[in-house]
């Protein structure tokens, strides 16, 4: 029978906001994988498992680990924060197991900063929306500013991932600049820093306020629609047409 | 002390893909309120509960039936499919909940169908992605047109939501007419069926073949973006230029 490599999302860091199925996986595990900071925080938890890792930026090498493992018939399950499908592990994992065809690769999927993030803020994704990256580490910015022109030409809410880091100070200023290009300058916006963590901060404000605050690489950064509105300091983005129709049968009553 | 709300979400359907935070939750609550197929799948999970439950297009009901209960000084969940804050009723509590300054309101997120959907194909919302419901009920035809033809112009990947109903059969072959109009045919795209449930379908498929399928209301569609590709019957988005960086790397070694 095929081994099978588990790549398992861990949602946005407390172990209350991971699924069953990823707790259940983990604690099956032989192996556990992922880089340094979250194999340390798993340590405790899953005492007598062999814990794996590697640094940010040695992924290709985290996930060689992985099928190495795998291949000396051990239980490995790879972890990412969040969901591992979404800006993780899980695309690489597929690419480099073209070299291991008799390992199966399986995601288990966990709570992405979009949706951890939006529950925080109020309701900001109850519509369609957009998840882009600012990192230009792995996608040329010229297709980065495409998207968010198209992005705001959609009318979609929008959730910004990775909006700064060291090298990239002013990064979430240039993407504010470009929204402002086809959205108002009161559009209402929001973002969250450390969800699920220490020093959780939530916080509303307008899109021309937004392309002044600091960010980090611990800030996810929302973005309203035309119809998202700010109610009693949360971020609310209506479903269509819901609340017309709703004080319409509220008035036949 | 103000009363709070939780507003739960479930996941696709299995206790397996809810997270611990929200079992805690429905495990503390003395009233549970949702649409009537999730409360009769809950009843046995968690017995000595007031179970209340609305039918479908009842939603704005479901809502006044939380309210009213905390109102009462009941501990109060509210239980959504998937994410309560994507395209659940998150923001119609906000919205009836401004008649009710006392009572607070918390979302507790969990697994939405993108991510679900998503591990089980593979990895196809590996990079930038956009959500689109093909549900005309509450938005208009027209806009979600324009969303589809912004999210093909950015170069998503895209997740389609609600792609056919009992009226609205042809709205997937529609929605791939626009995607086709600067999509070219042979693009990787996939679909699953009754994600977490019994009877769980996955399968790949070009944009061309997508158009003839059949979808329904437990269909979730994922079209990839120009660098999605189908290895070995998976769906995967590559993470940008993190690929061909690997194989630099791995000619130097």
């Amino acid at each position: 029978m095929a081994n099978r490599i588990y790549i398992v999302g861990m949602g946005p860091g407390s172990e209350e906001m991971m699924t069953q199925e990823a707790l259940h996986i983990l604690g099956q595990s032989e192996v556990i994988v992922g880089y340094t900071l979250y194999i340390k925080l798993l340590g405790g938890r899953f005492p007598g498992k062999k814990l794996l890792s590697t640094p940010m930026h040695q992924e290709e090498e985290r996930c060689r680990l992985c099928f190495e493992e795998s291949e000396k018939g051990k239980k490995v399950a790879l972890v990412c924060s969040g969901d591992a499908g979404i800006y993780g592990m899980a695309s690489l994992m597929y690419e480099i197991g073209k070299a291991y065809p008799d390992i199966e690769l399986q995601v288990i999927a966990g709570i992405t900063a979009a949706s951890s993030g939006a529950a925080l803020l109020g309701a900001p994704l109850n519509h369609d929306f957009c998840v882009i990256s600012l990192s230009d580490l792995l996608t040329p910015w010229e297709r980065i500013e495409k998207r968010l022109h198209a992005a705001a030409i959609g009318d979609f809410a929008i959730v910004l991932y990775n909006p700064s880091s060291h090298k990239r100070k002013d990064y979430l200023m240039r993407a504010c600049d470009i929204l402002l290009c086809s959205i108002e300058d009161g559009r209402s916006c929001g973002y969250v820093e450390n969800i699920g963590r220490d020093g959780t901060k939530v916080e509303t404000c307008t899109l021309k306020e937004l392309r002044g605050r600091k960010a980090n690489m611990f800030t996810t950064v929302f973005i309203g629609n035309s119809g998202t509105e700010i109610i009693n300091g949360r971020l609310i983005t209506k479903r269509g047409y819901q609340i017309e129709k709703s004080t319409d049968i509220c008035r036949d009553n």
